[in-house]
């Protein structure tokens, strides 16, 4: 499996090679393959690799250990690894890699199928937003990168935007740099090799924007939505959903069911990944000594979320609305 | 006068002479000298030097719009050219630079003097919090510089903190990174320095911190507060605004009243400066043609403000609650 090293973009397009479930591993916990999406797909393949190096069901179990060991919050990862699991102990051991490289291929269609899909639903609000803005560009706020580099396909939280722009409904996005580790610069590279127009800005000049009546609406991706329609996402969304709020303007989150726990009723029980310290002092030259905290995502309540964008249209942020969208994967009333 | 390049903290500790007015306004533009009491202080410095090389009153009123112009969005740095300005224009010729040296003196005692009193009505606050605490250490969440660095004393924001740890209350610091000029490294340098416990995270992370409970005040400064209240502060500090309310945690701000402009009903027309891009950019190493935005400072509207602590004590965020405490500024009811 070739995929690009995010670290190194946008000063450099490298890419890499995944040779084996430690290859994977190291990848998603460097950050260089990320998005919760794509940390998905890599880990279905990841998996597979080591299915085709050992079909033993105890070397596949060790692998998948492994793997999952390497994020600990998006939600995709392990779900990638639980299918593909489940699809290789179904096959007899010689075909075992064949299935889970099968099975690997599909979370990747799929998951291309739910960016179109997000991309149709997303589109037609920011239509209704258009549609008000008497000819103004709508303005999109968008955090971190939940675009083509964060998934397979177009993106989640960018689907609606390039549909968008493809389609020629005029459009500015502004986008959050998301420190530490300056994930707003990949969507910026993204989107202007895309020709969508777009503004860096600092994480903490959102509020200002929206307080200030600049932004449209908000659309962030997730990497774990709990039944309940609580969103995990990278540090700092929640305090865009709460300006959100206070500018009256619609915080959506684009959710493909990959990145929805079924089995989580709300996000108090999700692990925040804290990350190397060094992530915050690098960029300023800082030492070791200099006491820092990294959390590497917080969660927005369901209250101050608009709408989850699922690739089955779009769902109230509650346990209701998500299980009138899946009632395969929720009941109501559970 | 001699003061600290800011921009080299915390590598270096250089010490640059200003020598006359445009040194003075250089050194503001540039943040060499920053925060809105050191400002100020720097200004007053640069006009009587301004008038020491000249008396003439055309000279002192150019020397004054250029220092006028260095930066915007302060309000101390407009008060304290007035005042100097006053008292030249009061003096015969032979006397104006002595008048002016003498009320740049006045504007740095009345510095010190207002630090220490907002310190001891601030560490009231911090004891009341401490008293609920059962022993646990008051966890205060700062944004930016309001500290040593930005005064001529102990800090606006700081002085309760210092205040605080020098009367033996148990108390840590979370400091708030404050993208793109990193000021929160410098208020982490300066806690270090006085030995108080602290902790530096990344602008995003605050939301988190305050809506999981880690945060019992925030505690900010103020570039500007208006006659309502409402409060100009360094970009970011809205979102943490917001975020304090959801949490119902308090959010005070110190404000000496050289930083409250009474001739300003309400903040809509504070001027919010808009600084280069490349701020923005460099540490992100990116080039001029990608497009930034990076508006210095945004308003926190007087309803998300616990209280004003100036010299005079802790006023409502509220025309009533200024006029009260400064009935000589300030009507209530024009």
């Amino acid at each position: 499996m070739e995929t690009v090293d995010q670290t190194r973009l946008p000063r450099e397009l490298v890419w890499i090679r995944i040779e084996s479930a430690a290859d994977a591993a190291e990848a998603i916990a460097a950050m260089r393959v990320r998005g919760a999406p794509l940390i998905g797909a890599a880990a279905a393949y990841g998996l597979a690799l080591a299915a085709r190096a050992d079909p033993g069901g105890e070397a596949l179990a060790r692998a998948a250990r492994l793997l999952a060991a390497s994020r600990p919050t998006a939600v995709n990862l392990r779900w990638a690894l639980d299918r593909v699991l489940r699809a290789a102990a179904a096959a007899p051991p010689e075909e075992r890699a064949a299935a889970a490289f099968r099975e690997a291929d599909a979370i990747c269609d799929e998951d291309v199928a739910a960016n179109r899909a997000i991309g149709e639903h997303g589109v037609k609000l920011l239509r209704s937003l258009a549609a008000r803005n008497g000819g103004r560009p709508v303005q999109v706020l968008t955090h971190c990168n939940a675009g083509r580099l964060a998934t397979v396909g177009w993106g989640t939280a960018t689907a609606p935007i390039y549909l968008a722009h493809a389609t020629g409904l005029p459009l500015h996005v502004w986008v959050s740099e998301t420190r530490p580790r300056g994930q707003g610069v990949l969507t910026a590279w993204e989107l202007e090799r895309a020709g969508v127009a777009h503004t860096l800005v600092a994480d903490s000049a959102c509020g200002h924007l929206l307080l200030r009546g600049e932004i449209d609406c908000c659309l962030v991706g997730t990497d774990r939505t709990t039944a309940n329609g609580d969103v995990a996402n990278k540090i700092g969304t929640v305090l865009k959903a709460l300006a959100s709020r206070e500018a009256g303007v619609p915080f959506w989150v684009a959710a493909p069911s990959s990145s929805i726990d079924w089995s989580m009723r709300d996000a108090d029980a999700i692990p925040i990944e804290e990350r190397d310290g060094d992530e915050v002092r690098s960029p300023l030259g800082l030492d070791a000594d200099v006491a820092v905290a990294n959390p590497a995502f917080d969660v927005t309540p369901a209250r101050l979320v608009t709408g989850l964008i699922t690739e089955r249209g779009v769902a109230d942020a509650s346990r209701r609305g998500l299980a009138a969208l899946f009632p395969e994967h929720l009941r109501e009333d559970t």
